[in-house]
């Protein structure tokens, strides 16, 4: 099967769909309150790059938010696979999406909750190309669920990147509550500072990505509190996310950064195997 | 009619359709990201009160994330018209959602946006009974679009909520990225400090309600920065959404507060003359 039909099925509730029928309900609390997560997975054309990191922080959020899961981890594997079996040998992104189901008007839960999830699969290329950032003014509210979690509440990030693009940068930076630097509006920041490769905090307000998860259980980075003084003393930065990797920063505001493959290797070479 | 038929229609893009048919699709923004606004509308049994500073409201969020307005007022106007017809002398809550529309994988807006709006529309009776309030370690993102608009990414005020009932009281107050008081999960606050009825700002994490707004047009309470230990000191307080008007709070935390018919009345009766 060629990449043209790449996007036309969806996986819904169980069942693989034609995208056509993918719809949902006016009244799912995904929509009407962004009460949901999402993950967003790299599909090599072999292979579901990190798939058992996204299960267990997707069901550390669920856990967190109190939306059970309606599938196990085997059972999204084998509905996902039915949406890759058409990008055998093309890589694409794989989006995983959980919502707490329909609810009644208002903020409390549904008394009987029955969650939704669905996945939907597109054509993807990850970019090493380096690229540049800025600082936004739009914060993150350190510790509240919407930064500790991927969570369907993502305006503030679609924003930041938004003002970042028409200031004529590729990515924004955004601060946590109290100024200290948190993340990019789609992924992690890596700052090199004298030879130590650091990342803010996921209670500066870090969204815990899983790419820089990787990166920290292999002990390549460390988490620190880094402030915006902080992008003026760096010798390298880069950015992570699931998709892309780590892809490395060539402009922070007006200063240019060297790129080096050197560098950029100490990180990738350890991080798929 | 009765009100047993109450909400078994939708307004969705221009028509009047059965529930049943209320669907969007998985790619919809509003879903994907939260990227949508929405109003909560209250509907007396014979108005849509404030009506006018809702779609006021609505448009100048719209503007701000640049969803163009698929229709006009008047013709919102009508098409709420067509809900609300089957509660004539029964009150309700009508609301109005307002997402970007479909869009391909990833956070830059749509090339060409579609904008989706619909209005669901529920039986509701406002309530007058004192209630209770606590503080909540949910903080918003003070100045970010989140906090600005309300917008379709709500969960952090879902949250606060189901933190505040689990912590046995009525509802959450939210604080702003710097500690001040910002407001409540669903509701503006008013404290009344030694005959000042005061609200907190708008940059420090207050959602700018409706019927806040009019009661600040009235003169009849003020902006002000608010600290917790405010909370200590107020004689009298209330929270504020367009549902249920002004609502006394009878409890901060462990601490009674009195509630007057007198000084309920110094708002309420002005309000919706």
């Amino acid at each position: 099967m060629t990449n043209d039909s790449l996007g036309s099925k969806i996986w819904l509730n169980g069942e693989i769909l034609s995208v056509d029928d993918g719809m949902v309900n006016l009244s799912d609390r995904g929509l009407t309150l962004g009460d949901g997560l999402f993950e967003t997975l790299f599909w090599t054309g072999q292979t579901l790059r990190f798939f058992d990191a996204h299960m267990a922080r997707l069901n550390g959020a669920a856990r967190a938010l109190e939306i059970p899961l309606p599938f196990t981890p085997q059972k999204i594997a084998s509905g996902l696979a039915g949406l890759t079996a058409e990008a055998n040998g093309v890589s694409a992104a794989v989006r995983l999406t959980l919502t707490r189901g329909i609810g009644a008007r208002g903020l409390p839960f549904p008394q009987k909750t029955k969650p939704q999830m669905f996945a939907t699969i597109a054509p993807f290329s990850p970019q090493t190309t380096a690229i540049s950032v800025t600082c936004v003014d739009i914060v993150r509210a350190s510790g509240a669920p919407s930064s500790r979690f991927k969570t369907l509440s993502y305006l503030d990030n679609v924003m930041a990147h938004h003002q970042a693009r028409g200031l004529g940068f590729d990515e924004a930076l955004m601060r946590g509550s109290h100024g200290q630097l948190a993340c990019a509006s789609n992924a992690n920041l890596l700052l090199d500072i004298d030879g130590q490769i650091l990342t803010p905090r996921v209670e500066d307000g870090a969204l815990p990505g899983i790419i820089r998860s990787q990166l920290l259980a292999r002990n390549l980075i460390q988490e620190a509190r880094l402030e915006p003084s902080d992008l003026a003393l760096c010798q390298h930065a880069a950015l992570t996310n699931a998709l892309h990797g780590v892809r490395p920063i060539h402009r922070i505001e007006n200063r240019t950064l060297p790129v080096s493959d050197d560098w950029l290797n100490r990180l990738s070479n350890h991080l798929y195997t």
